[in-house]
């Protein structure tokens, strides 16, 4: 039997030192100078926050082989030992649980499925747990110091509980507690779309930004904002909305209450329904919808086309509101860009005002696993910063 | 004549005595350890932040005379000596330059109005000069170590120019500079919305609130947000432009070009114009648009109520989208609130996504002065925290 893993803990004490590594993980390899020009210190401050995370293995500094200049000393680099440390990310959907085991820089090693044949809150702790265990023993020795765990719905990351969530039909679950306790590691809790939001800000298209949006597409519409280079939790828990933005008051009554809103249009259900309704297929689910209108049958494609501008509208608010450098329109619905791409882009072009317009609009596909990678980069993150 | 006021310096250069003192500002009066419990800091750093203020006159700490206990000492409390410097706020309109004299505190002192016959900016520039120089001398001596100056439209408060003001008809003018070369005071240039709103964080209904907007309404409809306890200005300088959230598809043509913008529906010329549609009635202007909806003529009343349900949407936009504890509505178009506050109240109420229904909303007249005088927090605002 292989030893249980040494409790780990992160040399940086101070905020300037935390700011250093996490620069370092998100935006490095990079030279000592570009790092402290970054974080806006001096070198000698970079130097001494770099010396004991140098000395306990998180960062490396060598040669850069790959930037080697032609004339001269080739650059000395930072930056972080990915493998110095593992994280387990899991995501609970109502049907199954994903768990991945990934790197200190968030890449995936190993990814698992386990489905879900029960909702409840014991049964879903019990199925987490051996799902933990198995990818600790994946570890093979290396620390994990950390699980994140990501829930849609209302989810107090502070509190570790998750307030409700109706996939689940939970209610006021203190589920980072209930989890520590079977697991024995230190566990962070988060909504799923804030959690991808994280794992965006701090390892994909939102590296280096302050401001900007990860808006999801599929089941539900669902958006991530960071805001002065921080995920927005909501005063009340509610945040990021942007499937109940209302962009038409005639437009189909939501489950929320509302008629119009993104979500109404745009989400999976809302589009296999109003397909079912124009075109009298029988359709079981959204592959079975997306193949109809990928069959070029004339009114699915327009229920794409309208789902498409109702998101480009939601996109446009957000950019209105907010004025974000960036929004990453992620989320399984993507399987559908060709059907809706363009009418999201003009939607969302003739819905901006004035140069909110320049906000940047991209995609990027997501599999599925990437919700539990967002779950291990929320573990991640408060591993390296005890302030969040 | 008077000597020239000396130069002012601020005597904190560390964040922590910056937080200390903008606590008190916005917060006091507190006891010491108040203070320390509000910034997060021992007692023995607020000593050390509160020592050089009090030397330099900006603090005073005494007995609070109001909340005497009725057994042992009375409570030492902290607070700002307000009239240890003073500031100037100006706001231009396309009509008329509104100036103000305020303490440190931000209480207004001395209001000007001076009409503005030459919008080009060298008129301009000409008429703020004699303008400041006349509450300089009402000024009678005490320091004014800064000027504010608020224009709506696309301004960069960093660089100190004005992007695009359309009511002014301006683009690029380097203000802040030329304000400064003809005043010699320091100067800071924002927009307008912006500037009321950092006067409602630092000293009105949003001080203590990390997570507030304030909504404007009148001849625009306009929006300030604080996110993360700063306010946001958007990464290509448009931001909080809920008076062009559409909030449906099928409303008035907007000047943005879009249809059933908040501010195509509610905003001043709007009303004005459908209620000229739909009564027949000649209206100059919003004044005479309110008092025939005050007569109860029909029609009219349903314009005002139809502008309330917009706005309501609007609101519930932010609050889905972002979770702020509080919305404040202000602006001079509050002047009809009789005839559309229930509309806002309802139309946010059902349109808000569950918890974000618990967010705050309340109104706060608004004199004109107090948009000068949101420059003037802003002159404060970047006199005590140079950071901002």
């Amino acid at each position: 039997m292989r030893p249980i893993p040494r409790a780990e803990t992160f040399p940086v004490n101070t905020p300037a030192a935390s700011q250093v590594f996490t620069t370092v993980l998100s935006q490095g390899p990079l030279a000592r100078l570009e790092v402290a020009r970054r974080v806006g210190l001096s070198a000698a401050a970079v130097t001494k926050a770099v010396r004991p995370l140098i000395e306990a293995g998180y960062l490396v500094e060598g040669a850069d082989d790959e930037a080697r200049p032609a004339l001269g000393r080739p650059a000395n680099l930072v930056r972080v030992d990915g493998g110095r440390a593992l994280f387990i990310g899991v995501k609970v959907t109502g049907d199954e649980i994903i768990g991945v085991l990934t790197d200190l820089c968030c890449r995936i090693r190993v990814a698992r499925h386990v489905p879900l044949p029960d909702r409840a809150a014991k049964a879903v702790l019990a199925s987490v747990a051996d799902l933990v265990q198995d990818l600790l023993t994946e570890a093979d020795g290396v620390p994990v110091p950390g699980l994140g765990v990501a829930v849609s719905g209302d989810v107090d990351r502070a509190e570790g509980a998750v307030r409700y969530s109706p996939f689940l039909d939970w209610r006021d679950v203190p589920l980072a507690e209930l989890i520590a306790l079977t697991t024995g590691l230190p566990v962070t809790v988060d909504n799923d779309v804030r959690a991808l939001t994280v794992a965006e800000q701090w390892f994909g298209a939102g590296a280096g930004l302050s401001d900007f949006a990860v808006v999801t597409v599929g089941a539900g519409i669902g958006c991530g904002l960071v805001v002065h280079g921080r995920v927005v939790s909501g005063a009340h828990g509610v945040a990021g909305e942007i499937g109940h933005v209302a962009v038409d008051p005639n437009g189909p009554l939501c489950h929320c209450g509302n008629r119009g809103c993104v979500e109404a249009i745009a989400g999976e259900a809302a589009i296999v329904r109003r397909i079912r309704e124009i075109t009298g297929a029988e359709l079981a689910d959204a592959a079975e919808a997306l193949a109809l209108a990928r069959r070029g049958v004339a009114g699915a494609r327009e229920v794409y086309a309208r789902a498409g501008e109702a998101i480009g509208r939601g996109i446009a608010t957000v950019a209105n509101l907010l004025g974000p450098e960036r929004v990453i329109i992620s989320g399984e619905g993507l399987a559908a860009y060709d059907l809706f791409a363009e009418q999201i882009r003009d939607a969302f072009v003739a819905a901006a005002f004035g140069s909110a317009a320049q906000c940047d609009v991209l995609t990027r596909p997501l599999p599925f696993e990437e919700w539990a990678r967002g779950a291990a980069a929320t573990a991640i993150q408060s591993f390296v910063r005890a302030d969040v």
